[in-house]
């Protein structure tokens, strides 16, 4: 097999987690696998060279920005490279610009538009095991660029699809996804298999191990990531294609969201395209919205009520604060004690049932639901935020996924 | 004018050392001149990666040390010019890439081949204070290779002369080129001029702040070499031909040697090629022989007199063992208790009398002198090691160089 094995920051933390790295790397290869290793930098190294910079400027030219910060990576890659080579593994560190990883110009969060895979096919062909620096590419001119946060993640994948790799590992201190957040279920289950759609959906489960926009582009290339643990052997989780997995699970986890707040505009004017004005305001002010209810109130007004992230609000306020001014509104409220608990699966496709025993589940809990959303293979919930860890309980033992 | 500034280790040490040298470099371009700077690792960075290099092998690939060490440059480049854009001078950093420094592919210790200076000359075009990370370049194919010791002095130095710099200035700890040591003799007095020749025989005075290679390659592209403090604004030493120097001193300073030995042979076996045979195996052995004295005894044998580098010493013995178990050489001794002492000036070529006037003043202090050997601008004498300071003193007196 072809195998793209990435490392982040705390697994390459210090000289002796190097070691370990090598030494997994290695067996990897022992067992018959070309190897190609994506590494991080060292963790606290990043952040160091960001004060570094900040001791001379507030605002730092980007370009410059991804001069300094590129280096961390280069450091780790020919430090494990050594690594192996010691070990007796022929290995051959590479950046970005080796690696063949063009980007765009946009410095400090450049998009890959293009990998070589060329030089790495050579290596490969030669036996070596190639250890690239992540997080990095160049533009058209040459320049270094860097790919933003979780862009070593981005590397790995998107080298694993240049490639044709038959896997894509991305080692954290996390052993893989869960059922849930077993810190407020113990008994949450790892998930062996997870299809690309329901990881984008759990988003808030995997938020410690992969960003969407790996996952994102695992998906669009068609590369099998594996999120493991690199402090044991433990198997981690295989995100793939939904024809993958061959048994489909009714529920695959469930994710609690405690980042939200609630807008309730009441007596909205009963004129048309008011709503349709203020989600726009929102929009041109980077308001992120996502639940929206909209109701016709006895009197003829409307009701509207919406859900944005909790760094949000004061944003939305300001922005609604202008239609209570124009008499658009006759009452606004906010509430910032709320959390959304989603179910997501696969299997709700072609399942009926599911949101019945969610709502069955809740109410028999005496919970309360303030907001409903659905998608094909997710239901989300708005509740009180104090019921939050009771509600994911309640419902991770209704569609039994400790079993 | 067109000013190429080089800061080394100690000078860009820390972050307010950095902010010291942004404000001088802004200064620099303040006064109206194009300025291209070229910096080196903060002190500390390139040992520190060198130690996380020998914590995984003794022995490591070589490429991968010029990945891992050419990542300090790179820091400082970066810090430098954000430093600088932010006192409103704008400013570019450059990898050796970059800068179009090509070299050949002898890892850590690559000789630059080639500059293409296009990129840098847009650059100064549009205005900008170009940073360089020094140490630095690439071979043909395209692999990041390193300078070894000094290596920033020579991409310096290459770099003035690629784009025909005015000046090529090198900031350390030191403020220049002395007479003498003064820590032997405080009268000693900063130079204002000396010649590439000169520099190059006072090599011992320059130890410490340029390696006679960087003076080699300012010699040969022509390049006019400043060596300055980065600590105050003090004039220091320029190092240009000989040509450009108006008065020519006779002498232009003293430099002392202690590392030296002595190794006698007596009674040489009468056989013709038995001292040529001698230098050749020393030769093959990698020993660096210095002066040589040959002198037929009363008996028709004949002495040979040699100095090698102090740490030349045991690998001369073990061959000339070999000679006196061959009864080739009836005795042989060895003083590394002796040092060599050397007056350097152009004025010496066309001066007689500078030779008679060593003498004579070591005569009157009672010193002994062992050997003596002699070069076009350079007087070179072994004497007893007590001696060395004292000899510095009173041939330091005897020319006048306080004055």
């Amino acid at each position: 097999m072809l195998i793209v094995q990435k490392f982040g920051g705390t697994s390459v933390g210090d000289l002796d987690r190097i070691s370990s790295v090598a030494t997994r790397v290695a067996k990897t290869k022992k067992e018959g696998n070309d190897v190609i290793v994506v590494v991080s930098a060292m963790s606290g190294e990043t952040n160091k060279l960001v004060g570094y910079a900040e001791h001379f400027s507030s605002n730092p030219a980007r370009a410059e920005m991804d001069m300094l910060l590129s280096s961390g990576e280069r450091v780790t890659a020919s430090l494990l490279s050594i690594a192996l080579n010691e070990l007796g593994y022929p290995a051959t560190s590479m950046t970005g610009r080796k690696a063949g990883i063009l980007t765009d110009s946009l410095h400090t969060k450049a998009r890959i538009e293009e990998i070589d895979p060329s030089v790495m096919k050579d290596s490969l062909k030669e036996g070596k095991i190639i250890v690239v620096a992540g997080f990095q590419g160049v533009n058209e001119n040459g320049d270094v660029t860097t790919l933003g946060r979780g862009g070593s993640d981005l590397s790995a994948v998107a080298i694993a699809g240049a490639v044709g790799a038959d896997l894509c590992e991305i080692y954290t201190d996390v052993s893989g996804i869960y059922t849930t957040d077993p810190r407020i279920e113990p008994k949450a289950k790892k998930l062996d298999k997870i299809s690309y759609e329901e990881m984008l959906e759990l988003a808030s489960l995997g938020a410690k191990v992969l960003q969407n926009r790996s996952v994102e582009l695992a998906k669009k290339l068609n590369v099998n990531l594996v999120t493991r643990t690199s402090f044991s052997d433990e198997a981690g989780t295989l995100i793939t294609k939904e024809e993958n997995i061959m048994e489909k699970p009714l529920v695959s986890g469930i994710a609690l969201d405690k980042n939200q707040a609630r807008i309730s505009l009441m007596g909205v004017a009963d004129r048309p395209g008011i709503a349709s004005e203020v989600f726009t305001k929102l929009a041109n002010s980077d308001v992120n919205v996502d639940m929206i209810i909209q109701n016709k109130a006895h009197d003829g007004t409307t009701n509207i009520d919406f859900t944005v992230p909790l760094s949000d609000l004061n944003d939305a306020k300001e922005v609604v604060a202008v239609f209570f001014k124009n008499n658009d509104i006759s009452t606004e409220s906010y509430n910032d004690k709320i959390c959304k608990v989603s179910i997501v699966g696969v299997g709700m496709k072609s399942h009926a049932g599911v949101a019945a025993k969610a709502f069955s589940t809740l109410a028999s809990q005496n919970i309360n639901i303030n907001m409903i959303s659905t998608s094909e293979i997710k239901l989300s919930m708005i509740i009180d935020e104090q019921y939050a860890q009771l509600a994911v309980r309640s419902l991770h033992d209704a569609y039994e996924l400790d079993k």
